[in-house]
Parts: structure tokens; sequence; C-alpha cells
């Protein structure tokens, strides 16, 4: 129809399985043929899998059905971040609409922490843009290579160990997106590494560190600030018992959003 | 650096800029050189521009101050479409997030309505991917040609007129988004058109579509299955004045996310 | 069966009425007997509801019918002040609640404003409590108790012309209740005021009034203090039409709680 | 001042006491003159609080200070029912303020459950009002009759064993309060029970009963009939550290409200 190839997937030895019993209890494994897989609804033997279409349903060695999904960007985030479990993903989602990336984009991103946010970036600027994102706890660097690479991301991320409040070494990128503890102290450096019209975002868990970063932005010229709180709530569906879940998250952070206007040059 | 090529973007004539006056008045405007833009602020010569960085402050004839900003994906849909003007990117985000769509993923869409959520999805899975989007109703498809041109994203977008109740051509794809009145009807197809473990999103304002959406997912042998709502609250953030906003809301819909699981062909 | 009267209640000349036409028009009408009662959809002989019973149906001139009900407290407070019309009551229901007042409880309040909140105290302490409320700004006097004569309720209210951020009379009150723009101030007044485990409830529209007053809560040995944020939002319920309303209040204010505890004196 | 008598109140032998540690460690605790209160924070000996003003800070035998409160309405149904502990208060408060009723009112509740709710509208309609509690399982009757007990209300309320799908045996009353399984079947006889213009109230955890019982109120003559769902978020309010609270009750049920009109008999 329109020249794109079309394939049917199937797992590959070596390829992570994204194993869903219910909606409680998944699972990211990697198919290595020769082990198994177990839980307490019995094993799973990984090499059976292997040729399989994904998708496909499996029964365990006590006959419970499982199925084999393709991990997305969301298990993997999900799987390699507690604080994603349940409610970081509506942050992360607006981080990536309202930033303005896409292909091609390149995004300097702080602190990198297990790279759940830099795995998101990262999957929605390849192949051909780039994040460069700093940490400055030395330890964080392993475990972020770590998910990154099981994520099948870490080309299109340079890892960073240095400190943003000090300086960022790019120019020119299209947004810098921070998730730390003093944005406030990045935003000068923030608007020398963004182009003109760049987006700045920023994730805050206080209300107090909101006040700070928007003092920032406004004294250093960026316009359209403005400060968002998301909510999700999960749904109980079911004919006769349709109800909102009694479980909710009331808080994550506040989301600040501003874009860099150019400073004026006066001449004398 | 990283060898990728950087350059700073200027304005040039047949560009579209996003006018900034403040953050309640903004203007998407075509640069056309022997024009100006007029509002209750004065004018603004557009020719001016031509050869600026984006991001550039330009005074009106009034002497007030506008930024010419580069549109981001959101700008485009905020004002192609009444309805996003709110609260709508809050769903646009969770559902590309949900989907799993990226750079390549090929997409089912319907309807196209006004392609606020056709342009979205387009400027994720661009260039490599595409994105199939179906509408009954005739009469949209040429606004939501021309809004989808505006935004640079028609090249990765095949606008079809049809009845996804009836029928989907596509076959494996990676994702089928639904955002119609009867997407119940549209479960069995949208079954045969994905890919092993590809994901189904529908968005639904009343609870009575969701239920009966739910009830198709959990017949034709989807999985993962699961509905939410979402929220977001804008923020007034002045130190002394800092509150949440009193305007918000309440409502947009429901979304529903669901996986394929194939189902076991029995033999005899 | 119980011994407490019971007898249907018949609406008389000079009683308010409370005309219900439908969910978003409704009227507050005083039952004079030679006047008529004009709307859109023609007029109401006043005089023929005279000896009805309250929630009477009755039909206006163009033979649209209205009902007739017995005005409540929240109709009341929902007639007598704009700011409450939507979202407000949930605030006053939980001030109620939590301030552990009732029959017989001796209130401070300030400030009074149209008494819309003053109303909801007065209501549930009748017959036997009182409640103090205090105005600074005289011009709102009149029309204070204006709403509260209307509502039946200005014999257990003393209106007070007076300042409480300099001082407030009373002694051994139960509660005292603030919708002030600068509760903190009233802090030491209100602990003085109190009896022993007695509550203060703070309504404050901005983040920056919260802190200010549980700070100075804190400092004058004040427990259980705690501070929330309510909503409330409207469904619209119809078999296969069943959603929540899009229009939702995001805002009022935050409600600040605590109890007094008794400084102890240490004897030398 | 107003020749309302003021007291002290004093803690007398036999009175319950809200002992407050801090805001997550509350205790209800009847003071017996010869008993010791133990906590983990060392013992208390109770006798000591006798003749002590409410809000008396005590030293445990750990030097540890806790804070003798006089029990509010809200502490005693926190206490009787775990779940009422978070966010049911919310519910309560907004079924008193919009059920209308007040001192003096009679008030027909349904079911009993562990008297939480009737606890709250009993406190509200004393010393002259009355409620008549309906609990078809028997085995509940002690426990709630307890808890009144406990709380000082059992005196304004009616324990009643029976089933109001079957029958409601009072006349007249001014609101009839549902929180039961199946509160449409209860209709036809809240109509009959109520006064004309009465309230009818009915708390129900899913839309579908919702929708059943907005069905049977259409049906039955009601009018303002409005459906609502209502959330409460706790704030941690510390300057340099303030945020909503992590924490937050998703869903606890739907309110609805309707009142009575009287239908009109056509003569012939």
């Amino acid at each position: 129809m329109d020249g794109i190839p079309v394939m049917t997937e199937v797992i590959a030895a070596g390829d992570d399985v994204y194993l869903y019993l219910d909606r409680k209890r998944t699972y990211l494994v990697k198919v290595e043929p020769e082990k198994s897989f177990h839980t307490h609804k019995g094993y799973i033997q990984l090499g059976d899998l292997i040729g399989k279409e994904y998708g496909t349903r499996i029964a365990s060695s006590m006959d419970i059905e499982f199925v084999a999904l393709k991990p997305t960007l969301r298990d993997h985030i999900f799987k390699t971040s507690r604080r994603t479990q349940i409610s970081y993903p509506k942050d992360i989602s607006l981080i990536i609409l309202y930033s303005g990336i896409g292909p091609g984009s390149r995004v300097v991103e702080a602190g990198t922490g297990t790279a759940a946010l830099t795995s998101a970036i990262a999957h929605y600027i390849q192949p051909t843009g780039r994040v460069y994102t700093y940490e400055i706890r030395q330890e964080f660097q392993k475990n972020a290579k770590k998910n990154l690479e099981r994520a099948g991301l870490l080309d299109f991320v340079e890892l960073k160990e240095g400190d943003v409040t000090q300086r960022i070494e790019e120019k020119d990128v299209d947004a810098v997106i921070l998730d730390m503890a003093t944005p406030w102290l990045v935003i000068p450096h923030a608007y020398t590494a963004l182009k003109g019209s760049g987006v700045l975002v920023s994730f805050s868990p206080t209300i107090d560190q909101v006040v700070k970063v928007v003092e920032a932005l406004d004294e250093h010229g960026f316009v359209c600030v403005e400060t968002v709180e998301t909510f999700i709530r999960f749904m109980q569906v079911e004919r006769g018992k349709t109800r909102p879940q009694t479980v909710m998250t009331g808080h994550t952070g506040y989301l600040t959003f501003a874009r860099k206007a150019i400073m004026v040059q006066h001449e004398s």
C-alpha cells in the first residue's frame, strides 16, 4: 500500500518479553533459551517463546495462561523506576508533549536518576536526536546505563557526570528538562544552552521550589511561563460494578514550562 | 561535540510564527513579507521578522513587546481545535505514551476530526512511520488536510474516507487509536489490524461507552485492559499569592488501553 | 410513636418559598398574597400558594410547572452569596463537621461578609448556642443582617463591628472560624478566646496564607494542626449518557484546622 | 454578656478523652481513676486527668507529652468506623449540609452499620429531633448502640431492625438518608415517608447504583435531583517543604440528592 515494510515480529533469543498474568502481575523477562521463569503460578520454559509472534499466549507448568507481550516504552520505564509505578507516567507524558520535542530534537536533562525520564525522551527523539543527561551522583550512572541499554535506547543518550547548577556544555538545544532539587540555580545556564524559542521544563514536588523557579524564569527573560499539576485516576470497569478505584496518588509534583525569548541587545 | 549539525534557526518568509503577547493572548501567524499583523496592541510588520532568530522580541507600532516563537506541536494542536484549548492535551499526551508508539510506528486512527490527535501521532512517528486516519464525515477532510499541512506533518499521514465500524484495511499496525462515538463496534476490526502485542486506545466521554468498549475488548481476547481519567490543574504562581486557578476542566473523557493477545488455534 | 409532634407544614403569607423550575433555574421568593412572580415561563399568583403544603407543584400562567419548595439552609446560603453558588458549600460543610460544633455551641467568626458561613454556623448551634461574628467593614453589616433575618437565624447571632486582629472579646468559646485576609494575626487572640480543646478553623485561598497560619498555630501551642483542600464534581446521570460534568471549580481555598492545648504553667 | 452560661469544662471520671500524641497517633480513652493507659511512649495515669481542663498537656511515664482533648463528633466517628478514617467525613459533611437538617429534624436513615453516619445526624438534630435508623442485619445493632452511647447520642436515636426496601414506618420526616446496596428499591417508601419538600440522600460506590437511583427518583416525582462526587486532599505545610500529600483516597462513593414534590391529584 505505501511501501513501508511490514513484518510480523517474532520473539528471538536475548529479547525482553513483558509477561502478563493479570493487571497486577507483569514481569519483564529476558528470553534465555535454556532458562525457565518461575512464578507462584508455575514456570515457563523461555525457549518455547522463541520464534513465536509477540502477543502469544503461553501456558505455565501449572497450566495458567500468560501472554508474552513486546515491552513498550511505558513497560520499560515502569519496571526500571519504583517511582514511576503508578503515577509518574502522567507527568512524563505531559513533559514530552509540552516540551515540543520529537524525532531529531537535542535535549539536555538533569538529573539522570534511574533514567526513566531519559528513556522516554530518548524514545521520542531517536534516531537522529540526542539526549545529554547530567547526573552529579556518580553511583547512579551504572544503573542508568543498564536501564537505557535494556530499553534499546543507549545509542541516543550521552550520560554525563556533571553539575548543571555550575554549567551546561551544550548550545542551541531544543529543550532543557529538569527533575532535581534546586532547578532555579540552573535557569541562567539553561538560558544559554537553549536555542531561541526553546522550551524549559522543571518538575518539583514542593510549591516552594516552584515559586523559586518561576521567579528565576521571569528574571532571565523566559516567556509562556506556566505551572500545572496533573492527576490520574484508575477506573474499575465492569457492568453493574463500575466505579473509580479507591487508591489514587494525590501528588507527585508540579510541572513548570517556559520558553526562551531572545534578550534585545541595546546598542549605544 | 557529537557530530549532530546544530544551527540557529531563523525565521523565513512563509514560516508560521507563534506570536506571544501574554499567557492569554497568542497568535499563530504566517510570515508574509508585505503584510502586517494587527492587534489591539498595535501592528507588527511581519517582514521585519525575516532573518531573525526564533524567540526574538519585537515591538508593535504601539511599542508593545511581542515574542516571535517557533510553533511547537502543542501550539499547532491548540490553535487548530477549539476542543483542545484547555484540557485535551492531557489526554493526547497520555495516549502517545501509553500507545507505545514512536519514530517508525504505523498507526490507525479514527475519526480524523480536525486532525489535532492525528497531528500529535504524526509528529512522533515521523519520518519513517505512518498514520492511517479514517473519517466517515467527508466534510472534515479538507480542514484536516489544511491543519496537517500547516503543521508540516501531511507527508506522514494517509487521510482516508471510510467507516472503521465496517472495516480497517491495514494489517500488522502498532496501534489503533479511537476517538469516536461507537468504539466497541470497531474492536473486532482493530484486533485484525493490530500486530500481536499491539496497543488499542479508546477515548470516550461517557461511562456507558467505556463499559461497552471494555466488554468488547474482553470478548475479543485483548489483555492489559485498563481505563483511566486524567485531570490537569493550572497554578497561579507568584510569591505571596500562589494558589491553584479557580477555573478547571472537570471532565473531557475516559481513556481505555488494551493489548492484543494472540488467540490460540487449537488443532484437531 | 415517639411523642415528637409531627405536622404537615403549609405555606403562609410572608414565608419564603424556593421556586424550582429546573436544575439551573430556582428562585427564592417571599409569598406576598397580592403579588405575582414573573418569569420568562409565565407568572405565578403567589397568593395561590398560601395554605398549600410545601413541595406543591404549581402551574404558571403559561402552564409551566414549578415546585414550591421550603428553602433549606443551603438554598439560603446559595442565594445570598454569589461566591457560594457552586463550590463554597463543600468548604462550609467540612468547616461545620470538623469544627465540632452543634446545638448549644458558642462560636466566634470573622469576617461576616454576606453572612453565608454565619448562617450555616447559626443553623447548627441554634437555639441555645450563639455566633459572635466580627466584621471590620461597616458597609457589610446591613446586608448580613438582612440575610440572617431572611434565613430566620438572626436571633442566634451577635453582629459585631470590630477587628479580630486586635482583640476578641469572648472567652471560653467552642470554636473560632476565620475567613479573612490575615488570619495569622488572629491566632493569639483566638487562643485566648477558645476554651481548652476548642477548635480553630481558617479558610484561605493562597498557600502563602496557609503557611503563615500554620506557623502561628505551632508557635502558640495549638495541636492537631492539619490543612486540607476539597473538591466537588457534579455528575450528569442519564442511562447511556452518564459522565462527569465538564465544568468544575478547581480551587476555592485551603482549610486549616487546629485545637487548643493548654500551656503548662511551670511553677518555681 | 448574653446570658448564656459559660463554664470551663473539666475532665471527670468516666469521661472519654481523646489523647493526642501527634497527627498520626491519637487514642479515644475512658478516664477510669484507678487505671493507666499504656503506649509505646510510656503510660499515663488516667486519674491524674480528673479535674483538669480539657486540652491539658500531660506527660507520660517516659516524659513524652500528650494532650487530653475533648472528643468531638468527628473524633467519635473516626474512631468507631474504619471506613471513616480518611475520606468518608467529606461525604458525611456534605450529607449534613445538603440534607437541610438541623436541630429538631426528624430523619430516617438506612442502613445503620457502625452508626458513624447515624452519630453525625443525631449530633445535629439534638436535642429535639430524632433519627430512625434501620438495619436489616441484626448483628450490627449491638455495636451501633455501643458507639452511639459512647458518643452521648443514643437518646436521640431509635435503632430499628427492619428492611426499608419493604417499608418505612415513619411519616412526614424531613429527610431520608440511604447508605445501602439497593437504594432504588427504597424510593417509593421514601416518597411516602417524606414531608413535601423533604430531602432524599443516597450514597453509592458504583455508577450503576447511581443510575438506578436517579431513574427511580425521576419516576416517583422527585425534583432537584443531582449527583456529586467529593474529594479531599491533605497538605503537608512547612515553610520550604509545602506540598500536597502523596496519599489520597480516589473514591468513596457518589452522593445523590433530591427533593419531594407533591404529586398533583387531578379531579374528575
